[in-house]
């Protein structure tokens, strides 16, 4: 038979299908997205669970007209492949393809662009109020997971939303995840919702039980009027949203499409704030995605008969060693706690979360409270490190610098995916840390340049008494022990891996591997320079940095964190402040957003790949 | 008839009081705090309303084995007056003096330091779970005002603490107001609790109702019984509480010391988290503090008998002249927006709010809502200012780079309390926003150096289409017409004010007023420095800064903000760039936590005074 989705090139084509249709253009959707995320990599399973849901809105709603934003975003690709995507679906997440999340460049159809969770109400009730001002008619439709849901900032909408009283269309797509379980007593109270139709569905017993009083006698009727009002409103499930000002509709079958089309109609009759909560699964459809939907939440190549992953490296990650070191050192000292803001399996702490659950604290989707709750436990004598990636913490800067710093108080960040992380664009890069942490009183920042002085520095954040980030790229370890001569991690200091002249390179973190081999290029041309491992960005080694100016020429930084506020910029205050006379060369990103794709492009795209460093070095040389 | 406050030197006497002694004691805390406030200044009306709540918190808790935590912690007067500090209290806010909000170098009873809203939950529960980890056993008690219950970060705790269970107090102090009056659908729920008891008061009812339906038939009965506990759970005000995890208790009148003795000791006995509902009212017992609560939030010294403040100077705010300018703008341009996250007065906006309500928006405490519901607004054509403290700008971080930058939408950020703000200390100071927005690519940053210019820079901003910031300080505006020639605003450009030799002096802001005076007195020692007004922080103005490089042998750069990631370091790398040899000496914020105290004082404290910084300038040219 023919497929549907070959006839599908538009939403307009969308809009035509009837029920059935729909439902056999659903499975083929997910046969596609299947099939192409098994050879791209992606996010899978979030995409299985709202295919029938991003059909049906399609088929209501007028896009562009009619605004949806997706939450996240990453759920976004059953929209792609039906707003003039297909085509170039392939392209997914590689560089110079399509994004994994909604861009606006792409289509008028991605009217938000989302990365991080829980901005889509915010968003949303921006178009909303516009619209009202501008004295325009159409939908708002934000749609979030039920773990997005437990960020603060959902909440600041919704409570703002609730007040404003503008028509706005929240979805609520519950598929008890974020990426791995969800946490929260909201989540406790969508799951009664959920499982217990009866705890919630009183309404019509209530009032049959109300209508039946007149018999009792008149003061029990009186009563039973005046309660009349508020049981009404009370016995609808949803009512903490209900309270908040939303009109709440649900729980819907987000996998049944006409429950789905009926819903959303209703919803554009509500003048006002409505939240319709529909339930999904994960990995609906694909058996491996719906039995591990947080293996494929963003799933690298697989092999679609077996769900079986393909790549395999015989290398640890940073991820793992982390979490493995941590376990070792906390079964050690009862004093350690571990934090995540949802990502226990990400961040490698899973072991740990099974073998020593009570002083493992998953917050859910909520960075501020992370942060917070860490300086809390460490004010209390706990020693806790907050397991999170560098872009998400930008969420909790202020924390940081409030909660923390001020305080002085021993909490360890352990920041992952730092750098640039590849396919999730710019959205996801961890290359503002440095800058946005660096500047704030009372903080230490190290990186490790590989696997064993990462242990070292986990090791050595367990006794320190003050805040502290350690930041790691995503991906496997580097192992550079051919060169060092001591992992020892003394306070503030840096360590000279090669001994050269005239040209003096200093790096740190993943970038000491790339000096390395600029160094073994750079000798071909008979260069020689000197490599240094920084090991801390705050404070400096202000002792080795004068020494290094004393001896070299010129001075080579090399950080993959923005340049401006990064790394390099804190060296040439120093060496403005020893009247360095020499060359400076600061290699990092640039001030733009990097875009998608495998990290090798991104970082030739950046100048920062090994042969365009040596470029750099040798025209530096020239000119000197 | 001697007064019972002079025998109050520590906690343990106020153990010893009765109910009678305790209301006498509360009338005297009173009359000391607004005879002591009438003089210094300070935060009046929250502490007034929160002195019964305090001395029942003392006399029911120990602290400090119990953990008291204040949210925001303005409201500590009274803590502070009964902790021992009461001989100190004459200093609060002042120099060396004690400090407006919670310090745990102050007293063992300050647990954990407070000043931005809503982390005491995140940081309660921090003690609460170290507490269960280390087996002890004591209260954890959380006090928070209903303005900052709907920031999203007390959300994210009250939802992970109600899904762990552990016992926390938290206590709800509902006095309808944040600094102004308060927004959001969760307020319009307090309000109803608050205001129509019988609305929620249906329990007693509604049980008499269910009991009575045996008489009614079996049938009826079987629904009921089943319907009984959801009842039951329904009923009680205070379940979005209860929902979230946390048994209520309350509504209870917060200036009645015996209710309030009772709820707490009921509170203590809840095994898992409690949400006490405490009424106060605003400015309690002062009437000029009761009736304008928001004028005397964080009042200036006033006269106590009529409560008019005392200081009046001729002369123009920072914030007046936004507000008035950008109204007037907004008369003319139907797309201009402004957003206010609970300050729609100290931003003065409160004109705006009032002529063109619907064009008006106070999100609330909730600054990360207020950065995306702006970029919301931008992506669908208006133009919104954000006006924001930038301490408060802070917890909209990543927002900023994730909704604004990354899309390049038309948002403007009117940082106000720009630079070090005074009294209000450490927590308080806007002193990072050049180091956390000029490495975020997109973004423009200006500062004004004076009234017209800023006039001008808001003008600027309505024209100009991508993602600005304009950051100006707290207080009166400067006058330097009579050294500009044009106050025309190029994007990007710079101005030189006076053509001097040998040193260029590029300030920013207010820097530059004090650039001006730093001119006169070099003056005296054959000194003649160029001045630039720099204008921009991002984009520098290269060509300018070249010229200059290339003119002079001492480059002085002086802005209020921290050196590391502000301005001078932006010139600092602009400065290798262009391989600048002769010295730099960068005027700014250095890397510490500064104290509180007038703006004098501290400007001396950081090197940044007309003396100070004219005493460094020489002696950099003896060096050379």
């Amino acid at each position: 038979m023919a497929k549907l989705l070959d006839r599908i090139n538009d939403i307009n084509d969308i809009k035509q299908l009837k029920t059935a249709d729909l439902e056999r253009l659903a499975e083929e959707i997910r046969d596609f997205i299947v099939e192409t995320i098994s050879q791209t990599g992606g996010h899978l399973a979030s995409n299985l669970g709202v295919v029938e849901l991003t059909l049906a809105l399609h088929k209501v709603f007028n896009s562009p007209k009619d605004k949806i934003i997706w939450d996240v975003g990453h759920q976004s690709y059953i929209h792609k492949i039906i707003t003039g995507r297909k085509e170039k679906f392939h392209t997914i997440r590689q560089f110079k393809g399509i994004s994994g999340f909604p861009k606006r460049k792409e289509s008028i159809h991605d009217i938000f662009e989302t990365g991080h969770s829980s901005t889509s109400i915010s968003a949303g009730l921006g178009f909303a109020i516009s619209r009202d001002i501008k004295g325009e008619d159409y939908d708002v439709i934000c749609v979030i997971g039920d773990g997005a849901m437990t960020a603060g900032m959902a909440f600041e909408a919704m409570n703002h939303a609730g007040h404003l009283g503008t028509r706005l269309i929240v979805i609520l797509n519950d598929n008890e995840m974020s990426i791995s379980q969800n946490v929260g007593g909201l989540s406790l109270y969508l799951n009664r919702i959920r499982t217990d139709p009866t705890y919630f569905k009183m309404k019509e017993d209530v009032e049959s039980i109300l209508s039946s009083i007149p018999a009792i006698g008149k003061k029990v009727f009186k009563t039973a009027e005046r309660a009349k009002d508020s049981l009404k409103y009370f016995l609808l499930p949803g009512m903490i949203f209900e309270e908040l000002g939303f009109k709440y509709l649900g729980p819907v079958d987000g996998h049944n499409i006409d429950s789905l089309i009926s819903v959303l109609k209703r919803a554009k009759n509500v003048d006002g704030p409505v939240l319709i909560h529909v339930l999904t699964k994960k990995g609906k459809g694909y058996r491996p995605a719906e039995r591990n939907p947080d293996k494929y939440h963003s799933a690298s190549p697989f092999e679609i008969e077996t769900g079986k992953f393909k790549k395999k490296v015989d290398k640890l990650k940073y991820s793992e060693v982390f979490g493995e070191t941590l376990l070792e050192l906390a079964k050690k000292d009862k004093k350690i706690v571990a934090i995540t803001a949802a990502m226990p399996s990400g961040t490698g702490l899973d072991k740990f979360k099974k073998e020593l659950k009570n002083r493992f604290f998953d917050v859910g989707i909520a960075e501020q409270h992370g942060v917070t709750l860490a300086a809390g436990l460490a004010a209390n004598g706990m020693k806790p490190f907050f397991a999170v990636y560098s872009t998400f913490l930008q969420r909790g800067y202020d924390q940081v610098v409030h909660d923390v710093c001020i305080q002085q108080l021993p909490v360890v960040f352990a920041i992952d995916r730092a750098g640039l992380v590849g396919n999730d664009g710019e959205t996801h890069h961890g290359v503002f840390d440095y800058s946005y942490l660096s500047h704030i009183p009372n903080m230490t920042i190290m990186a490790p340049k590989d696997l064993l002085e990462f242990k070292e520095m986990i090791k050595f954040a367990v006794d320190f008494d003050k805040p502290l980030a350690i930041r790691y790229p995503r991906g496997y370890c580097s192992d550079l022990s051919e060169i060092t001569k001591s992992y020892k991690i003394e306070y503030g200091r840096g360590e000279i891996l090669i001994n050269g002249k005239e040209i003096a390179i200093i790096a740190v973190g993943k970038m000491v591997q790339y000096g390395y081999e600029v160094v073994g290029h750079l000798k071909n041309d008979n260069i020689n320079p000197t490599l240094v491992n920084a090991r801390f960005i705050k404070p400096l080694d202000r002792e080795l940095i004068s020494n290094l100016a004393e001896k070299h020429s010129i001075i080579v930084t090399m950080e993959d964190n923005v340049k401006i506020g990064g790394f390099g910029s804190l060296i040439n205050d120093l060496l403005l402040e020893l009247n360095y006379t020499g060359k400076v060369l600061n290699i990092g990103v640039p001030d733009t957003f990097i875009e998608h794709g495998n990290v090798e492009d991104l970082y030739d795209l950046c100048d920062m790949s090994v042969e365009k460093i040596v470029d750099s070095i040798k025209s530096l040389c020239k000119e000197v």
